[in-house]
């Protein structure tokens, strides 16, 4: 099925051959990097501008048409998947970087741009961009998912990270949510209200993000432990004293062999944190000293340091590229990946239940976790022929999830609802569900915006 | 007028004395702080809990009788004003801290609690609750209204400090609008939605907060410059340079001599910094020390300092009684205080132009700001009789807000919107005011909820 002839035509009128409904456009943008089932839009657009965006939305609210926003297909709860069919609105050649305000520390972006992108232009500069998701994520897709990464612990989600966005919304309107002021009472927090939507509620564009100050002092090392619960209780302790970490991950020793044979390391094949103390100079000393004793009390090993930039950079890298050094223990293989978040005092415990879960699988699930914010991942990693394996994974993420949701946590910390995490929200939110319900249909009546994403609310458009 | 006597029957059999149309009751709950018009409620409820404020609002729901939150009536927007009548709900005996989570720094509140009762109850533990705004205010009406305070450039507003709100919509369903795990990506932001909307999309009846660890060592500070820019250019070179202020208080020479004569203290009638420094010895002496550069190379004065607690305590008290001094600089007047926020680098100029507008008045205007977040107040204070002097210093703060909005500021840095603050929304948010109506159509079709606050959206309820 194609779209509607005069849509099309306008489509083609506003975008020349960055409209396109070619057949290998429309399967590379069918899929996520998850598990879920892969489905193409009828076409792709590729707008420059937030002008170019406002138009082609302004088309497709006339034709009914459903919308799925693309930055770079790396979500993981199928976010991105067509599940309506449609067009998909792929954000990645809006790509400029707009202005950095080294004075307020903030910089404003288009939405196309990614985390590594900013980061390189602030090469040279004191500033820098702090969330670090695994994936090169655009920062349009990491707002939209409310996505975190290793250094959340110290500098926030992008919940805390945006200032301000500006957004195309279902009728083609185009808002901005907020001034630039770092803090504001004047309504209703339109900025928050977007983030976090995936899509759903209109389109990111550009967007205003926080920068943070390159610390004057850095120092990174990491610590093995003989359980996962040994590491998690040092960390609890690390948080309750205070000390101010800018990083603390765990992996696993699955994770950990992932890691050394994907990066080449020889890091010892057991519970490992991986630790990053920032500050002056004397305080990172004070800090890292304070560490050290909490994890030796907790049964932790010696820290082994990383204060060179070279040493630093090989560790985090090996850390960064976790996720995908995880899929490469089962080639061919999906990984159905777990999110869930919990309050830090119950995180040993939600651990170590789940490890009762994950002993039952006959697939590789190695575990990493941001446990300074509760959240942690298992990768389930499936063959995605087996309806057995796929059926299993699914029934062992379902009980960590409904266990994260009664110890007052939540089903995804960080990589969204997309279509995978849908059916939990109605445990999670209760009467809140219907709240965001009430909100979509008033922002989106014909649910257009991303339809069966985050929320199912009937039928969409074409459909 | 009276309520309709169906539903002052059912609330006086829900409440018993607690319900009440008693004149001198009614009267304290007319008006805020502020010199916005009075106008009492037709009656008054003290519920005790979630479930007697949802049984309130589904009476009120079933007589569209319009519903205005009370804390304690320190808004300064007239926030709590009974503009369309109807019935005051008044939260302030709900005032149970119902939970302290020391291994996850959080706390469960009833709305009622003021954010000195908390930390009264917080005293002997390593916690503390860090929003501070000059008013002993509830935590629930320091949340509906964004609230922040001496140390959100450190800490973060309210905004930051609700990890979760339970709330009682329009209909009188009770939405809980998160878990208590650090960060989700499950769904809208709901908790950012309740914060900040003043009651206008539904009544939060209890809150979980954040608490932050003590720092092992405090260090607080003043110093005097020649002028306002001179100070405000210190701030903002500290601020770029990464060193991260607990707080950091401007105050002009009008408001120190406020300070001085409420407080009995003899600073130096000069622009002051009140600054404080948090985190280990060491680092807090390196802090200290950087800043004590920054601002000689800037023309400030040299450091007093104030290292024991009890010095502390006197120069913070100084500077949270402020407000309370400034009024005291005219006795039976009534403050117009303006709240604008802009970002860092136009703050010292949206200073300098706004005292060329404070030059024209003939009444007291002292100014003071939380400059670390580009937020200051002027206190306009007015004879309340004078129209001259109240139509003056509208045109004033209409100037200063005008300005703020032009530099890519905010109407409202932490006051909120309430009836003052309402003309200026469609300056700042342009189309994003639709959107915020049609949120609150969606959640308040009959426009009960503190209505004429923030948004006009037409007739309310029994008018």
């Amino acid at each position: 099925m194609s779209l509607p002839e005069l849509a099309v035509q306008r489509l083609t009128d506003l975008l020349g051959d960055r409209y396109t409904s070619e057949q290998s456009v429309l399967q590379e943008h069918a899929s996520d990097e998850s598990s879920h089932t892969p489905q193409a839009p009828q076409a792709v657009a590729f707008p420059l501008s937030t002008e170019e965006v406002a138009d082609v939305v302004d088309v497709c609210a006339t034709h009914r048409i459903p919308i799925v926003p693309y930055g770079r297909g790396t979500s993981v709860e199928g976010g991105i998947v067509a599940s309506h069919g449609g067009l998909c609105v792929d954000l990645g050649r809006m790509n400029r970087i707009l202005a950095v305000n080294d004075e307020d520390l903030d910089a404003h972006v288009q939405a196309g741009v990614t985390q590594f992108q900013l980061n390189e232009a602030l090469k040279g500069s004191p500033l820098f961009f702090s969330v670090d998701p695994g994936a090169e994520a655009t920062l349009g897709g990491m707002a939209s998912t409310r996505a975190s990464g290793t250094n959340t612990v110290r500098y926030g989600a992008m919940r805390e990270n945006v200032l301000s966005a500006t957004v195309v919304l279902a009728d083609g309107r185009v808002v901005r949510s907020s001034s630039r002021a770092r803090k504001s009472s004047a309504g209703y927090d339109l900025t928050r209200l977007f983030v976090g939507a995936e899509g759903t509620l209109g389109l990111i564009t550009e967007l205003t993000v926080r920068l943070h100050r390159r610390p004057d002092a850095l120092v990174s090392a990491i610590c093995a432990f003989e359980t996962v619960d040994a590491a998690v209780r040092s960390v609890i302790r690390t948080v309750q004293a205070g000390i101010p970490l800018a990083r603390v991950e765990l992996l696993d020793s699955d994770a950990i062999a992932a890691v050394n044979s994907y990066s080449n390391l020889n890091y010892p094949k057991q519970p490992t944190l991986f630790f990053e103390f920032q500050g002056t100079r004397q305080g990172v000393q004070e800090q890292a000293e304070q560490v050290g004793l909490i994890a030796r009390d907790c049964g932790g090993g010696d820290f082994e340091w990383a204060d060179k930039q070279d040493d630093r950079d090989r560790l985090w890298q090996a850390r960064h590229d976790a996720y995908y050094a995880m899929l490469a223990l089962r080639p061919n293989a999906r990984s159905l990946t777990t999110d869930v978040c919990v309050p830090v005092s119950r995180l040993a415990e939600c651990i170590s239940e789940t490890q009762v879960d994950l002993n039952r699988c006959p697939f590789p699930t190695p575990l990493l976790g941001h446990v300074g914010d509760g959240n942690f991942h298992v990768l389930m990693l499936v063959d995605p022929e087996s309806t057995d394996e796929l059926a299993l994974a699914e029934d062992v993420n379902s009980r960590i999830v409904r266990r994260a949701i009664e110890m007052d946590g939540t089903c995804t910390g960080e990589h969204g609802v997309g279509i995978g995490k849908r059916q939990y929200l109605i445990a999670e939110h209760g009467s809140g569900l219907d709240v965001m319900k009430q909100i979509k249909q008033s922002l989106d009546p014909f649910n257009l915006m991303n339809p069966g994403k985050v929320l199912e609310v009937g039928v969409s458009g074409l459909q």
